[in-house]
């Protein structure tokens, strides 16, 4: 890259510089970052962060400073490089699977191993007998085997039971032969799968007799495991370009009639018996339900997370960033403010910073009500036996009531977090004005990576029609007189009892009352759901929208009520200044929510007009107010690398100006051509630094 | 690229076909889509993008296939070919501005010309003199200068007043010294700058005598006319990727003290009299205001027309796909059903089309507001004199009314109609699922080509204060008993004189009460502010927050006030079943934004709890229901040719599928290269059709 000339290099940015105004941000506030670190994080965590980083960002394959620029064959064969880079330090490092996942998020961009690692592997762990271990898992285990999951298809997405694809069960031969029998029935966006997979776990029907059994998984080698070309009968590519994850070969898979020995499905739950050509059932198919309730589990956990990357870049930048003078400023106050001073910012940024709380504390608590269930669950299998055989787990009966709350709880949340981590971003990037556009910024790229997460395991909308089943279902119980026997139950019955007398729920001035609120909205809306479908029998679909929106409500109240729970149960660790600022950070999220959802609230007589009014005029606005002398060391706290955001806008040390420019002058390949601009002349680029355009990646 | 085989050629969609589905779909309808896309965009507005059309599809280097795929240098390197064959397409046919218009939007790409052909033409013709047309405009117009518009600074977005750049007046020689004194000042996000553009009309601080002036145009020379690289101690480059619009090349501008003579600075408004030395006062900084309200107004206008691109997109792909059977369906009801069917696909896409309706209509309105009034002003101009010199907009008097009203009507519908388009687009994008994240749906890359929209030309938020300063000065007005003088004063004076009876709108059975609780509602919360302003003395930032929410509820106003005028006044041409239906978009636009926004509306009671529930449960069901047979053809009255629209989903045929498949297959160039997936392996592509990957554009 042609250097700038000395007079360009003796610039600085107009004061006050950036690094000064993140040194006062960070004297002004007493958090003890490192101490909410560790609460939020566990030393542990920490130190597994900091030690795989510094091997990371040893290797010059992890050099992030081309990534903006490349198109896609280039992005892709970088992250194949990457991959491959970062399985062999795996090897090298002894890493566990939590160690690769940490250097994952560290290297952020989705890989080409991706669905290897983790849907192929866990499958055939989970859903191989010993056998099928011994033949695939071993030698995926050690990426001879590499493989990808290929459930939807081109004309089927979250319907896994219009799946098309099929795979039928030939008593001849004891062989199955999978079929694509239309261009629809193409397996599509399969990660893993365009490019980089030598077999596939495939989600077929399978057909015995002529007798339909539903979707059910199938190993399937795919490519020769010396040419790596397609196998015969078998048309796999690329799905081609996307609004985000274009390191990731999302692929698409057809199947001319192929056979597959009688191993190839996976049976631990259920099988062919090749004796008698019979289905064998499965033993409890709420254990399948099981893994995508994990799913979205962790889903809610990195949601907090992911978020809290753009509040991170959001609010440093805009406490670096000036602009206008205060309009009430005196005539001695000279120069611009501070961006993140006005309150227009601070009610975009705030709320948000709050929220990242909010759905980490959610997502804890999820994954520890699942590990506790999977306990119970596994105690249970043995005696429970056959009980609940072929049943979903909307189902299932007060025996199961934690597996059916949990499922229920991950769909709304999972939906919730998604969605709202998403929309945040998105807040964050355009709350840095028009740097947020540059790619520099670091938000841009984040969020279109980020943006599927709403639609896989599980559209974001379908998933509500699950809660409003569950709660539905609930209040039919409850109000056929059966004790409460859990919290959603206790809510419903709770709200009937008081429902006459009216609530007075003191929002302003008590957290508990502030939690009930929610719940109150929650059940309020569950029962007049009810009475629309049970009363006045109305049809499913002409109350989609009305789920849509208790799903919301309900999952709402889940965050409210677990940030306030951990505020109040687990904040062991934490100085009193600090936890004081939580309880802030709780109001903020809660009432903040509530005035925006504020009809629903007044609809329901959890508050009066009144105080939403006072919500929104004051109490909202004094806790931005106290929370923004606090923004930078609680962004802080999450402690992410700049080697991580690789953003100029986030940079940790302010420098934001000098980095802009950096990366424009001198990282930029599009300065090394010189164009001829004149409108007749067919000549280009009349000078072209050929070599340093095509900085290819080396392994 | 590779054939696909034969079995693979011979698959087909599983049935029912997106051809045969919309074929119904556009049976069932009664619309007369030719009727509604004259009434839309006139006869001759549609002859001449059909004309224009003919010729573009001919040239192969419009051929869309591969900008999905390519990096940033080989998109830029394609733009700029494109560019140069649009020009000599204008020449050769002879076309006007507005024809070259319509050839952009059809190729639907930001290309290296765009600002030498807008801003740098506009502000060279409107702020040069007749000496300065001579010298810079006639070779401008011949593309022989090729410029840019360089405002913006890396330190300095929307704040003028704040740019750095220096432009100081040497009284020896008759020069000016532009100077770039900090980092900070440099010129940041200027479009055709970064590798094109070799003049430049740069916005400085004008200084005299150590005086500072204000920001003022210069045009400079930046590159050399021959070698076109950067001319001595100016330092230029492109400013790095971005979300989206990579096909501009974006620049950044630094001069170390550059000389240009005393002709350099634009000098209709104002200037330097070189023999006193001293700075000659704009005749009416209106007339320079001018300019950016009319940028905005097209900006509304094109926001009904940028949402339709996505509506007809997910409309009519969500009329294609199918998924899930109906809950309540019958046995024998066999198959899944059209998305389009469910009501939370309904009501995310049938309001969204009718904000196009309502945003085009906006916009037109202002447009016709905007030529009255500078017709007007331009009458008065003589008269008036310098009666409001120095004065920007929000400071002049009843006088000039008209251009006040429309100055900040200008602002909040520039707002309101670009967050809109925006967010309208995103929602589109989600609603067709899966797929929507593949760049073949066409929306994800004209959403993040629209994107920077919502900042430039006034940040979306920075410009409600405007509107809001401007409804509290009339209220002042009002409130002092002066007579109303145009729309605004008229509501305000109107619910003065009414707020103590309390409003009674009939908002379900009567349109122009729909209306009227409008106006209502900004009438109260522009009342609410001023008192909070001017009784209770609040800081102007903690109150803006309120003033962005009360420019929302003023735009929106202005929005539904436009749509039923045009169907009241203005709906010629219209058959009456076309009228009907209009009208039925009119109320599920204005109730679905009232129930949006509904607790503004019960604290202003400008309605009840009781209508708000009215209006969700069942008015706004009813309409979603009443139009949504109507919901392709009416998209299809957008007349947006397959080649503009450029997605598999969006296909007037249908042919969804077979078209996802074919771009997949056929044109991705990754699908040429065989990767070595094994980790241990240093090799990456086996096999790589290096020829094919480097499909460079000719021109």
């Amino acid at each position: 890259m042609t250097t700038a000339p000395q007079w360009v290099k003796d610039l600085k940015p107009a004061g006050p510089q950036g690094s000064d105004l993140l040194k006062a941000e960070r004297a002004q506030s007493n958090v003890n970052v490192d101490q909410l670190k560790t609460f939020l994080f566990t030393k542990e965590g920490l130190e597994r962060k900091h030690r795989i980083l510094r091997i990371l960002e040893k290797e010059s394959i992890f050099d992030k400073s081309q990534n903006y620029f490349a198109g896609r064959v280039d992005r892709f064969e970088t992250a194949l490089a990457r991959a491959k880079k970062s399985r062999q330090l795996q090897v090298k490092h002894k890493w566990t699977q939590e160690d690769k996942m940490v250097a994952n998020e560290l290297i952020s961009e989705p890989g080409p191993y991706g669905l290897h690692e983790s849907m192929f592997l866990i499958t055939l762990r989970d859903q191989g007998t010993p056998e099928q271990h011994d033949k695939y898992l071993r030698k995926a285990e050690q990426y001879q085997y590499i493989g990808c999951y290929a459930q939807t298809e081109l004309g089927h997405g979250s319907n896994v039971r219009g799946l098309e694809t099929l795979a039928i069960w030939n008593p001849d031969d004891k062989t199955f032969t999978i079929h694509s029998p239309t261009l629809t029935a193409s397996k599509w966006w399969i990660g893993s799968l365009g490019r980089t997979a030598n077999h596939a776990v495939v989600m077929a029907q399978l057909v015995i007799g002529g007798k339909p059994y539903g979707p059910h998984p199938f190993v399937v080698q795919i490519r020769d495991l010396e040419t790596h070309e397609p196998l015969k009968d078998i048309y796999i590519g690329d799905i081609g370009p996307k609004f985000g994850y274009n390191t990731m070969d999302n692929g698409f898979l057809l199947f001319n009639k192929v056979k597959v020995p009688h191993i190839a499905m996976l049976a631990k739950f259920s099988s062919v018996d090749p004796k008698t050509n019979r289905y064998i059932k499965p033993a409890s198919a709420s254990l399948v339900y099981g893994t995508l309730t994990w799913v979205r589990s962790t889903i809610v956990m990195q949601a907090g997370g992911v978020l809290a990357r753009g509040v991170t870049i959001a609010t440093r930048y805009c406490a670096v960033r000036r602009q206008f003078q205060d309009r009430d400023a005196k005539e001695w106050e000279k120069g611009e403010n501070q961006v993140i001073n006005y309150t227009t910012v601070q009610i975009r940024l705030l709320p948000l910073l709050a929220t990242c709380f909010a759905l980490h504390f959610t997502g804890k608590g999820m994954m520890a009500l699942y590990a506790a269930n999977q306990k119970k669950m596994s105690q249970d299998v043995g005696k429970a036996g056959d009980k609940q055989r072929g049943a979903g787990p909307e189902e299932t009966h007060s025996g199961s009531d934690l597996l059916a709350d949990l499922h229920a709880t991950s769909c709304g949340l999972k939906s919730l977090a998604s969605y709202t981590a998403v929309e945040g971003l998105e807040v964050c990037r355009r709350a840095c004005g028009g740097h947020g556009y540059s790619s520099f910024s670091g938000i841009g790229p984040w969020y279109a990576d980020y943006l599927p997460t709403a639609t896989w395991e599980g559209d974001n909308y379908m998933l509500t029609q699950q809660v409003a089943r569950y709660l539905l279902k609930s209040a039919r119980a409850v109000l056929q007189g059966h004790e409460p026997t859990n919290d959603t139950t206790a809510i419903l019955a709770n709200f009937l009892a008081r429902q006459d007398q009216g609530a007075a729920f003191d929002i302003l001035g008590n957290d508990a009352d502030l939690v009930a609120a929610f719940a109150w909205r929650s059940a309020f809306l569950t029962f007049e759901a009810l009475r629309h479908r049970d009363e006045q029998k109305r049809a499913w679909n002409s109350l989609l929208v009305d789920f849509y929106r208790l799903s919301r409500a309900h999952s709402q109240y889940m965050v409210v009520k677990n940030f306030y729970e951990t505020l109040h149960d687990g904040a062991d660790g934490l100085d009193a200044p600090s936890l004081a600022l939580l309880h802030k950070l709780f109001r903020l999220y809660a009432l903040h929510t509530l005035e925006s959802e504020a009809s629903e609230f007044y609809t329901s007589s959890a508050v009066t007009v009144r105080q939403i009014q006072l919500a929104r005029a004051s109490a909202v606005m004094k806790l931005l107010e106290d929370i923004r002398p606090h923004a930078v060391r609680l962004v802080d706290a999450w402690d992410f690398p700049d080697w991580q955001l690789d953003s100029s806008l986030g940079r940790f040390d302010g420098k934001v100006y000098e980095d802009m420019f950096m990366r424009a002058a001198e990282q930029n390949p599009l300065n090394r051509v010189t164009v001829d601009p004149y409108p007749e002349s067919p000549v280009l680029f009349k000078k072209n630094d050929a070599v340093a355009l095509k900085q290819r990646s080396k392994l």
